[in-house]
């Protein structure tokens, strides 16, 4: 796990204020849900290959517990009792820390963030696709440039394997498979699954099918898949999505994966992820998942969402420099000399403070030109010296640092000058 | 652990908000910790009590590992790593989830929020009076009222113990029980500790020693510790501290208590504690701890920092009904009547947000009807309504909700139409 130190810790907590704005803009109401949560909802359908890498543990009670790996699980048991009651639709924003014990990589950490959506009430298509708009007006906000969303339909694949009887836990085998992108693997497990070989042929068709122009892509599924009527019924549903999505003026690249997977079981419908050029990793990922909330206790109850990776986009933000938009602040120093306006100096750092500078008190009882000599190190725009001499007047000397300038001001004035300056 | 929906989050985020504006005015630059910690380096100096509550466990790769039950641990860990070479003073901020095994009593969770503020590498009194003057900030911009701080100094008792010869562990047992206000079990302790008659006569007076009339405290504190040299050095250092604090022109009240301690074991000096009436909690804490950095193996550097309790501190605003200045927020909701506006919603809903004006859109397919009810009973403040007729004109009707009003208005028009209404 990582600390972030401050220059570091401002990039993040920027791109989570603009998650966070985004949010308000979208009219998602943020909840707050615990990390630690039961081990059992967090297991019950992230998937296997995150319910062994999560952090999980007794508490003091004997309670099986775990760190969250993700959120949507607590979203779907709020939803299942305190908010089960809500009228509907509900848009809920969630923004915090995940853990999964990954092998540590580019990108990937123990301790990650996520800044989550979730649309919940609606299985319209223009619901999957405000999510899709409001990915991309995240990118967008953060200045980020050439990126693109894959976009994938689960019930692509899971509709062609349920129509040839291959149960739900055998499908999920196949998917997980597709999600490490290990085709050959799922190809032989459908075979062993006892599909037909005409099945065979077509997934094997699908998982070639790839590609940015959308309705072509999408003719081209629809023709592999045309016996398999709820594969058929996914591929118009995506139709659907991605042209709301297109009419809607967000300008973005789609990139249409026939054969996408993701690591979660509980999709039930589109699916996505944006990459940016260069990283080799999703920056997020989201999609339809209609019976999770059902599955713990809730009304069925149809909903749409999307995880963004705040790690993520700040690196690739970074890596692409684009812009944090981290303004060129003001950053003032106070400085006594000697002892008697050392009470004075904290006064006035209040003062100061309260129009909203900021300021730092010198406290190391240094001389001025050893507190002037650490100022200029830390890239303190100006300085105030105060000495009892001035004081007598109501004066202080501010020194605009870069110029290496200063000049006797007014206290009653100090305020402004730093602010003209 | 608890949930926090919409109202409550807000309120969380609001009061972590006007903490990070505080840092940044003071200077306090950000760092992110990671929740999950080294075990031996959290139990290093927490204390007792806290050692015993850590939801401590082994990760998959066996380390033991706990959830970070406060901050100033890693903060020490970070100086003595990482930002040792950093020039002093250090100003550091960092604010998140923090863990422990409590049970939950009011105002008291195990999980809870706080902000800490830590100022490194000064021992002057300023120092202590800057963070003492920050928590006055706090307490201001938060709206609260008739709050005080408890002050008190650790160097009072442990200097009186000290010279009787009583160790630093059987130091901590005393600290331990006077932090649980055991005076009788904490006198009992220090006969068992073998110290003199006249140690316990001067202990039995401090622990009787608190009021807010700080110079009158003071000097009987003094009065009574004549005969212990460092006592009186702290009693000194205390002087200097609040006399810093009252000068600053920083107005609160302070409550001095001779007998005050803190569960942590690492404060070397001043401590304290904010408290407003009908609350018996403390809504923060802080204090000098000028050894912790070096047990991390840093330099010997001196510190002082303070905690600040953000779900206390919320807890407090609501109670008081201070101002949390959430101010009234447009709401607005597009619906479509009928399916071909469906997609032209979705572009409106763009330009609109472009703007800053946060938009739902309809997404449920219902009538027009059905959608302004929810509309009025989710408090939206306008609706726009977008029919095929008033599109061909590049209009569409704007609805304001308390009003019962509606007009049909130019699309080009239609956020200023919002926005000035």
């Amino acid at each position: 796990m990582r600390d972030f130190l401050p220059k570091e810790a401002e990039r993040m907590r920027y791109t989570e204020q603009v998650t966070r704005d985004l949010a308000q803009l979208y009219g998602y109401g943020e909840v707050i849900t615990p990390v630690v949560e039961s081990y059992d909802l967090l297991a019950a359908k992230s998937g296997e290959e995150i319910r062994k890498r999560m952090y999980a543990f007794k508490d003091l009670g004997g309670r099986r517990v775990a760190l969250r790996p993700e959120f949507t699980a607590s979203i779907a048991r709020l939803m299942a009792t305190k908010m089960r009651n809500e009228p509907k639709p509900m848009r809920l924003f969630c923004v915090g820390s995940l853990y999964r014990y990954d092998e540590p990589q580019y990108g990937r950490f123990r301790e990650f963030w996520q800044a989550n959506y979730e649309l919940i009430g609606s299985s319209k298509p223009e619901a999957d696709a405000e999510i899709l708009m409001l990915t991309y007006d995240l990118m967008e906000k953060l200045g980020l440039r050439n990126y693109w969303l894959k976009i994938g339909h689960v019930g692509i694949i899971r509709g062609i394997l349920a129509q040839e009887n291959v149960k739900k836990e055998q499908q999920n085998v196949i998917m997980q498979l597709l999600d490490k992108k290990q085709w050959d693997e799922a190809l032989t497990a459908t075979r062993e699954f006892g599909v037909s070989q005409k099945c065979v042929t077509t997934l094997k068709e699908i998982l070639e099918t790839r590609g940015k122009d959308v309705s072509r892509i999408l003719k081209k599924i629809e023709e592999n898949v045309r016996d398999y009527e709820s594969a058929v019924a996914a591929v118009e549903n995506l139709r659907e999505i991605t042209e709301f999505a297109k009419e809607s003026d967000a300008k973005f690249e789609m990139l249409i994966e026939a054969g996408f997977a993701r690591g979660l079981e509980y999709y039930t419908g589109m699916i996505f992820e944006p990459y940016v050029p260069d990283m080799d990793i999703a920056l997020s990922g989201g999609g339809r998942y209609d019976k999770l909330i059902e599955l713990f206790g809730g009304e069925p109850t149809p909903a749409v969402g999307v995880a963004q990776g705040i790690d993520r986009l700040a690196l690739a933000v970074k890596k692409q420099k684009g812009s944090p938009k981290i303004s060129e602040r003001k950053r003032i120093v106070i400085i006594p000399i000697g002892e008697k306006p050392r009470a004075r100096v904290l006064e006035l750092s209040l003062v100061l403070r309260r129009v909203g500078i900021p300021v730092e008190v010198e406290v190391m009882g240094r001389t001025v030109s050893k507190a002037l000599q650490d100022a200029n190190r830390k890239g303190v725009t100006h300085a105030v010296i105060v000495g009892a001499e001035e004081l007598k007047e109501d004066k202080v000397v501010l020194r605009e640092m870069k110029k290496r300038e200063q000049r006797t001001v007014k206290i009653r004035n100090l305020s402004q000058e730093i602010l003209k300056t």
